[in-house]
């Protein structure tokens, strides 16, 4: 199993995505952020993120549509460190795809290395997604210093 | 040369940055951003945009600092459709990479398709730079929308 962002020079070739985000706030915060429902519902998305947020568990997150968007396996919970999920339903192009959050202290800030791997392919849905994790990304960095992100449905659209 | 966005599966295994944004407006107003100097300045840097924004010439970027943080050539300008770049000084990462702004038309909108391609390897400055692109590709929509965009030293810091 690929744990770590740091494994960088992986033998696939299948396309990722990462970007990394500097949040002004120590670890435990980014961490409550990413590993909590109530923490995920203030960046990514507020119409309901269900399930159980714990390892083997699975989330559901929902989007506005009665069905989750996506729903996720939780592949690994290491406390204020890093957080994977696994997609296992929503659409085709994130089955199989994996998402990690990696969490480093550096100073008094917390560097996050995020990571959506193994995609099929690279096409216009991907550059997509690409864009909008960078802009949920950004939201989370925002509740975490100010307490105010910018989830679903009060996110940018585009 | 690969000139299109749309030519995804290529046979390279250089890893790529890849996003989609649509912004509320004509090809023409967005082609004027990403083709002129006087556009580049409102959403990517205020600091200083050089040189001559046509095929074969070159443009400096400015970015607080009295060298370029990068100098690209530009390779490509089709009219209110494509404009490609191709990195030949500044960070290590970058020369040699190349950077495509692909514009099509839906409905009354503009999607863009945006490429930074070819880098060598993946790593934390690559997802830097991801996460940044996606901020200032977010900035373009607002200025090409709203007129006012986030350029450095504007833009926000992470």
């Amino acid at each position: 199993m690929r744990t770590r962002f740091g494994d960088m020079n992986k033998e696939d070739n299948m396309p990722d995505i990462r970007h990394r985000v500097v949040i002004s706030a120590p670890r435990e915060s980014v961490y409550q952020a990413v590993a909590t429902k109530e923490g995920i519902s203030e960046w990514w998305t507020r119409d309901g993120v269900r399930g159980e947020s714990s390892e083997g568990s699975r989330l559901q997150f929902f989007f506005g549509q009665p069905e989750p968007a996506a729903v996720m396996e939780i592949t690994q919970l290491d406390p204020n460190s890093h957080v994977s999920w696994s997609c296992v339903e929503g659409a085709d192009e994130w089955v199989g795809t994996t998402i990690g959050f990696d969490l480093t202290e550096s100073d008094s800030d917390t560097v996050v290395m995020f990571s959506h791997d193994d995609w099929r392919q690279q096409g216009e849905f991907m550059a997509h997604c690409s864009a909008r994790w960078a802009y949920f990304l950004l939201s989370m960095k925002s509740y975490v210093e100010t307490g105010r992100g910018t989830p679903f449905p009060e996110d940018l659209k585009f």
